[in-house]
């Protein structure tokens, strides 16, 4: 399963042994430090708002050459599994908030010991972080989920394929992402052949098949003392199992299903006691009645790639709002500031000299906004995204597949 | 003299002479290196804008607790009059520009030699840097300008007065910023008193006071391949000769008239080769005829703070729009995002501590963008901005206002 999990269990790096970090220059007028585990894209944007706002931001960062470390003014090399070299680290910060999800239960435990408070919490995260604590938790809160179940054995796999009809869909808890963790099981068969090595590593999540209409994601931020804000609904469009496309906001979304789902969104961040920004990812669904509904399929708690769109669509963007949140400042308007917002993701292909692509989408698109990540391009990977706003919905999709599609070398002119 | 030139004329600082400069690491696809000289707070807001193009940028920081120097990445210790520090910086980037216009001559001779572009290039930067040579050169063109003179001397002073009827207005050349280095004199003895020693740095420009309806501002970046594009006019309201209020566009401001000084600002980067972001700052005046009209004030040849509006206010902020063309990128869209946007600047006051009435302000108007500078708070300095857009310009001017004075500590509620 070691494949399923890019860092929990990976060995500290050399460098983590390294020398004793100092602390961050600090910023005049009584400005906090705010400490990020982790170093890839997520903590890379926050890096401007930070300025923006007069926090210090510092991030603990896997690599010296890693997304965030290119551009944040004080990033420590070390190892998010490295209890030592955390513990280090966040005695330096008024407030630690995370990149990703792995950070293991110890190493959050060391922190809690040394005082600094953790946005999210140790507490909330875990639904984040264990896809079976977060069934059970919502299940608690009747909010929407797919049909569910916990499996300890194959045996287990095939009585919950034989009860709700194959094929059903086998998830680790942890560690998965972009599509990994995550198997189609269509029968017994494949339940022996596809995952019997995965109870190695513990029980599995076995969900229905959801036949779905569309996918969604609502996108909230929540302080500590509890004010709650939320963007639009959005339609996220995956390929691969890679997000690939966000509509802002989902279009023909039935009034009261928005409703809906930001009401759920709003009620699990506050029922989980999440701080930060909490991404909902739903499958908008038909009901037996024949109405649109929708069932919750994952929780993030940190800024998300369906969120990318505020950084150019919203008056507040959600890396801002993060920080904003997990300060305990009060929040910005998520009000959007265009009709439409389209943002696409740029995925690496098979062209390693992206600054020629990217010269042209430039001048063939004044009003497209490009993001890039600092990443080395491997096929596959998310290298940046484009936004672009307007009123004209079809037209900016095209022109922000096209600005994508050109960078990451798809098409040619 | 050397108080009215606050960069140019300081000695090296001890950091200057210390380690060697490492190279900043590289942002993997081809994207380059782009050096900025000066660390204040134009250099800060361009970390945000930098990152999100992928592109690399270092900062010559005066000072490693220096505004942009406490968010970069790669911000080594060096003053921009050290020749060999800033040789040595120069070598790791493939294109130069500046926060401030204080580089000396020779250091910029020594950056040519070797081989590393400048933008703005030196020739187009001594329009910037010295005011006299700024006069000859828009006059040659035919740019409106207040009437003006070379002095050499008290008496070229109190013959021009004489001529022209006083007050008139002596301005140093070089080094002058914020109403420093500027005076008005309303007599021969004034001349006697308060300017005589000036003489001894070289010539005086003389004007005449221009009696103006209000300051104006036009705002346009050029590429090194000629792209260039305008921002809307805009009023910048002065408080005791510092920039406190931008409107966005400038209200009611005729046609004609925005149209006149939008040709003129372009043709000004065109004639005088700018690359970067120019701001030039006028007069509208009215004409002999009775109709309104405009005299060019002042040139600035880099980000500017009747530009800080753009930031939130306009598709492409001034900022991206700066490293885009320096790097001869394609420019992005100036295009406005809302009716109105105003800028509002945020002043030193008696309080040091900002932190909680920056919190105040938050809470009171979400929709308020703060931008800090992380600077230490002294009396009059510029800490920081504010902007908000939106549909009602009145409205608009008075949270802004409210903002602003607030965080430096004019209000208290």
């Amino acid at each position: 399963m070691a494949d399923l999990i890019p860092h929990a269990d990976e060995p500290p790096t050399p460098e983590s042994a390294g020398a004793a970090i100092p602390p961050p220059a600090p910023t005049p007028g009584g400005f906090p430090v705010v400490g990020m585990i982790g170093s890839g894209q997520l903590a890379r944007m926050s890096v401007g708002p930070a300025a923006e706002l007069g926090i210090t931001l510092s991030v603990l960062s896997t690599d010296a050459f890693d997304s965030a470390a290119l551009v944040a003014a004080h990033a420590p090399v070390g190892h998010h599994a490295d209890l030592e070299r955390v513990v280090e680290f966040a005695q330096h910060c008024d407030v630690i908030t995370f990149d990703h999800e792995h950070v293991p239960d110890d190493v959050l435990d060391a922190v809690a010991e040394l005082g600094v408070p953790m946005h999210p919490s140790p507490a909330a995260l875990r639904y984040a972080q264990d896809k079976l604590a977060m069934r059970e938790r919502l299940g608690e809160l009747g909010i929407p989920c797919p049909q569910w179940a916990r499996a300890e054995s194959v045996s287990d796999v095939v009585e919950f394929g034989d009860r709700i009809g194959w094929p059903i869909v086998a998830k680790t808890p942890r560690g998965g992402y972009d599509g990994k963790g995550v198997r189609q099981i269509r029968s017994a068969e494949d339940a022996r052949s596809q995952i019997s090595e995965w109870f190695d590593g513990g029980a599995v999540l076995l969900e229905e098949r959801v036949e779905f209409v569309r996918e969604l994601a609502i996108l909230v931020a929540r302080s500590p003392s509890g004010q709650a804000a939320a963007w639009p609904v959005v339609e996220t469009v995956q390929t691969d199992s890679i997000c690939t496309e966000v509509l802002a906001p989902a279009p023909d979304l039935v009034p009261g299903l928005a409703a809906a789902i930001t009401e759920a969104g709003l009620r699990v961040a506050g029922e989980l006691e999440v701080t930060g920004v909490l991404a909902v990812e739903l499958f908008e669904v038909v009901a037996a009645d024949g109405t649109p509904a929708f069932v919750v399929n994952e929780l993030a708690m940190r800024p998300h790639n369906s969120g990318h769109w505020t950084m150019d669509g919203a008056v507040t963007g959600q890396f801002e709002q993060h920080l904003r949140a997990v300060l305990d400042l009060p929040l910005g308007s998520p009000r959007p500031r265009d009709r439409w917002t389209v943002m696409a993701n740029i995925l690496g292909g098979e062209v390693e000299e992206l600054y020629s692509s990217y010269r042209h989408v430039m001048a063939r698109d004044p009003e497209i906004k490009v993001h890039l990540y600092g990443k080395s391009v491997r096929p596959g990977r998310k290298l940046g995204h484009v936004n672009v706003g307007g009123t004209h919905l079809a037209s900016l999709r095209e022109r922000a597949r096209h600005a994508a599609d050109y960078i990451q070398g798809v098409i040619d002119e």
